[in-house]
């Protein structure tokens, strides 16, 4: 089955399309987990069993464990969530782009040490900095394109005859997904933009990080990103379901964040 | 001392503009350190001793490590390398971009996880997404500008104006550079492009992959990107060194092709 087909069983069997991103921080753990031995898995699994009900996917932040040198949590939680929930694609952020020979072995930590269902990815060493993941045919590979930050418009938005680059980068995406396994990451806090991107590939599923926290309009969102079927997007919110409860009732706190972002989602379809 | 500062005194004291590439491979490491523990690490300290006299800087490879789940021994190969030759910078290869928010994390990785001296970042996400590394001032942060692969073209060579985009890369971390810490990835496999990145800085330093196995040519990338001391350049050969010998004498034979590439280079000096 191929990626984006796996995604779109998985938005009707769960109606719904939020993505909780996973971004454990020391400074905001509740305090109960400080003393545990491996606090962001456990961290982890508290939120990914309140929120499995109510998501389509999930999203840990390589960088989070990374910082603190806890990979084998995040190892350890990426397993944890394909055998308990394994309808649940999980999406590895790490943002990686490097040149052909390097890029092979940063797919091969997402897809063979790591096990993740798809991987996010930078454009900026062009199309044989990417080809090493397309060949996982049936994981997800998921391109920056506009991202949800300020500075992101600074090279993204730069001109190519009469258009941003970043529609340049969504065109050419879709020419190469040669698997159904293409993703594309679009700002929810740039709307506008969303909906160029939307317009330009078609179907494609895009990855919205920047509801929450950051700020982005869920209606705006929807109205400017769906696909023709209502679906075609994994919006993703991480602080904002994270750290909405901070003390032992944070699980829980959570996956009601979670529901809740899922049913107002569900309100613009 | 600024890291700008700390590259010319290593240039000069060493005499030497070789930066060695620390990139293992299983499938390419001596057979006799197959069964080591710490192979990558017994690796990596052989190639280190044996290239230190004529080296200004050593350059691991996050990926190489992560891919195996070697973290460990890539930070005590760091710590090695510094405890032994506290002269020579050590640079993290990693290429992390992120939003702001997270890139403070990458950052922490590198810089006090890791305790590198310098890190390779991407520019797509923009100044927000620098910004964190920025704040350990007397670190170096090494920008991607024009990269040694034949893809990185395709968003580098984009036209802004009258030039291409990676020379707007080049201008614009210039500005951003109040400290004396930032450099910009030009590939030796591109001289006439690096001699446009050494008009655009002045006398910011350059990092220089793609001598040796990526084909770039030394006296090319010599006559284009000297600095106006005949410095500011980091010529980084991973492969061509690290596997020189394939035996029980691979250090060995890699401190001769450093030894060669130092001389070499300073025959176009």
């Amino acid at each position: 089955m191929s990626f984006h087909q796996r995604l779109k069983s998985v938005w009707e069997t769960k109606n719904s399309l939020v993505c909780v991103g996973i971004d454990p921080e020391l400074s905001r753990l509740p305090e109960h987990l400080l003393d545990h031995k491996e606090a962001y898995l456990d961290f982890g699994i508290g939120i990914v069993d309140a929120c499995a009900p109510y998501v389509s996917a999930f999203k840990p932040q390589a960088a989070h464990f990374a910082a603190v040198g806890a990979e084998d949590q995040l190892a350890k939680l990426i397993s944890y969530i394909q055998k308990s929930y394994p309808e649940l694609p999980v999406i590895l952020d790490a943002k990686r782009g490097d040149i052909g020979s390097t890029a092979a072995l940063y797919a091969k930590e997402a897809f063979e040490r790591y096990g993740a269902d798809a991987v996010t990815v930078n454009p900026y060493l062009g199309h044989d900095s990417l080809a090493p993941y397309f060949e996982y045919s049936d994981q997800g590979v998921i391109v920056l394109c506009r991202t949800s930050n300020p500075g992101g418009n600074w090279i993204q938005g730069v001109r190519v005859g009469e258009e941003p680059l970043y529609l340049t980068v969504a065109q050419q995406v879709r020419e190469w997904d040669l698997n159904d396994q293409c993703m594309l990451v679009t700002g929810a806090t740039y709307p506008d933009e969303l909906g160029q991107v939307r317009k330009t590939v078609g179907n494609m599923p895009l990855l919205v990080p920047g509801v929450g926290a950051q700020g982005g309009d869920v209606e705006a969102v929807l109205k400017a990103g769906v696909d023709s079927s209502g679906q075609g997007l994994c919006i993703s919110s991480s602080r904002g379901i994270l750290y909405a409860g901070s003390g032992r009732d944070f699980a829980e706190k959570a996956g009601e964040a979670a529901m809740k972002l899922r049913d107002e989602i569900n309100r613009y379809r």
